[in-house]
């Protein structure tokens, strides 16, 4: 985080981190919570204080029989420094200026006439402007900067390996970005970065297992376990969208039959309804508009798929067996027409305990790139 | 493990479950791999040599340039302690004596006349001392004894909860048999058992994630992510037999519909047999031998049973990404009408990298016995 010989960079990693995600937290609480000492709280606490990350509050109670101090609970000053994120998307970039907190600040959007990387850079150098030179003065407390994209991507290295959306193959994003913008940039996976800013700052901060499930164009899964984000000992984890639910189902793109984005994905949506409706030009909009207004053909195709991320969940919850599941994503949009057969096709498939409680809603835009900033608070506090 | 107030404990465990599951292993090797000082491995060590439960063997390397002292690897003594594992199925008690490096030394079967918890306790109490009262003098030198029990079993406790084969509920299995043998004796989930064996003294040893599926009557899987046991945040994980595979398939006795092992579980191979036969009597063996002799439709209940496994197999890679698959169990004595199948539903169903190294081979009982008798050496070594 940043150059502190006389205490220990670990224990304030864990402090700043367990305040982040679970503040305010008073000593006696942090040392339960952490295993640690009060003496090494108070060590590891005094230079995050003394930087202006954390402030304490008033006294609220004092931390036992014969104890001779209060104990004053430990919170973030989510002014201190504001983190940057991007999300890039095959026809736009979706900025935000994210707090401390990863409470969003600041939010601006450039369209992409294409996904050339020189011309992406220009674009995402324009932004960066936008959103720091706006009002508030956040350039001068702005040092960082997470990048959000889907496919591939190699975090330590900053490499976008390959991402499909943006026929990418083997961009050195995160160098790239750090010379055009001079921030330190880190680079993450799109449906990781929304983990990332689900397991610390939303539906699940502090739970030991966790799954995101993102239905959109594709559909994604962030896998936590024991705290920690399942990466794959191959490189692949998460495919939840690659799940065969239908045996006899339509083939996928990936070369498997019946795979959950087969029938449930955005695209996969948008053909089934155009061959039950006979309009080959149906948008998924379109398609949208003419289930809610009732036609039973087209609402079928959202209960089919509905069933098949039901399913796909009922897989994540028998497996691994997490907590929660949370499912978002821009395709839930649709919520009124998914919600009740993802529940349905859930409750049908997870086995006896395994059917956890199930969040569905709708995924502004935007959260993605939040999602983008919340890796770069990540990397600000672990390194 | 006992008592040695000179020595770290933790530093005792982690030497010894290295050697025991990765050993021969130098102190140099040792230190690098346990992030450890070599001073803290030589002190650690010592007990353990003193005590016969290691041995330095000769010295074939020396530690680097420089270095003063050969690196003499250490290795385990087998034969200083024994274990004993016993699996309680419906019908039998299939037990084991192994010896500290999982080597079985003598084994023994009683068959049961039901699963009432008294009987059950007789026919063990003789089954322990048969084994440990014939050829070898075993008795001495064995203190411990694991118990593999299907269902749900809470290991800390002792307690099986729910075992539907055996009847059981709520069940002090641990207290009742610590009682009846003056062993100390550590209960387990049988699939559990099986996968901590694999991960210790099989195919999984030094994976940091391996996936165990066995078939059988039941279809079951024990995932290990992050060197660790996957348990799941309400007590379920590994449902692989409860993964819906085809949304129209058949019902299965959870409520969910074409779930795996509602295709593949013998008895629904069995079901399936006898419908596509119409021989209401077939038995198991009986589809073997006539699916074997080229009966078409028998074959391809075969079929059906090997894709619905290897689909399920491949959701395994695609949300875990396991370094590994095992594949075992009873189920796969008729391992050559099953193996193409389940590896063709694997592979189309994987994604990408996902489609990791399978390895599929029947499962004598005993190693079920096996399992058993590795918990018991596992509570030895981390106690």
């Amino acid at each position: 985080m940043f150059a502190e010989p006389e205490t220990t960079a670990p224990a304030m990693t864990a402090v700043l981190a367990a305040v982040l995600t679970g503040g305010p937290l008073s000593r006696v609480a942090l040392a339960r919570r952490l295993g640690l000492s009060q003496a090494a709280i108070t060590r590891a606490a005094q230079p995050l204080i003394k930087r202006g990350y954390l402030r304490e509050l008033a006294a609220t109670e004092r931390s036992g029989p014969g104890a001779g101090r209060p104990a004053s609970p430990l919170a973030i000053r989510p002014d201190r420094e504001f983190f940057l994120g991007v999300k890039i998307t095959a026809d736009e970039l979706i900025g935000v200026v994210c707090d401390l907190g990863a409470r969003v600040r600041a939010a601006a959007r450039r369209p992409l006439t294409g996904t050339d990387v020189e011309h992406v850079l220009t674009e995402l150098g324009a932004l960066v402007d936008e959103l720091l030179d706006g009002p508030g003065n956040l350039r001068a407390r702005t040092r960082r900067l997470g990048l959000a994209v889907s496919g591939d991507v190699h975090r330590p290295t900053g490499l976008v390996r390959y991402s499909p959306f943006l026929r990418w193959h083997d961009v050195a994003l995160q160098h790239r970005a750090e010379q055009l913008t001079g921030l330190a940039v880190t680079v993450e996976n799109d449906v990781k970065a929304l983990t990332i800013a689900e397991h610390w700052f939303g539906d699940g901060a502090g739970a030991e297992s966790f799954a995101l499930v993102t239905v959109g164009t594709g559909i994604g899964c962030g896998l936590v376990v024991d705290g920690k984000l399942v990466s794959g000992a191959h490189g692949v984890a998460g495919e939840i969208g690659h799940l065969g639910v239908d045996v006899n189902g339509p083939p996928c793109h990936c070369g498997g039959r019946g795979c959950v984005e087969a029938i449930a994905g955005t695209d996969a949506i948008v053909g089934r309804a155009r061959e039950r409706s006979g309009r080959p030009d149906l948008t998924f909009d379109d398609a949208v508009a003419l289930a809610r207004s009732g036609n039973v053909r087209i609402n079928a195709v959202f209960a089919e798929a509905g069933l098949a991320i039901g399913c796909g969940l009922a897989a994540v919850a028998n497996l691994v067996g997490p907590a929660r599941i949370v499912v978002s994503g821009e395709g839930l949009a649709a919520y009124d027409l998914f919600d009740e057969h993802i529940r349905t096709g859930f409750e049908r498939q997870a086995f006896g305990a395994a059917a956890c409680p199930l969040t569905i809603r709708p995924l502004p835009f935007e959260q993605w790139a939040r999602g983008a900033a919340t890796v770069s608070i990540q990397t600000f506090v672990t390194s």
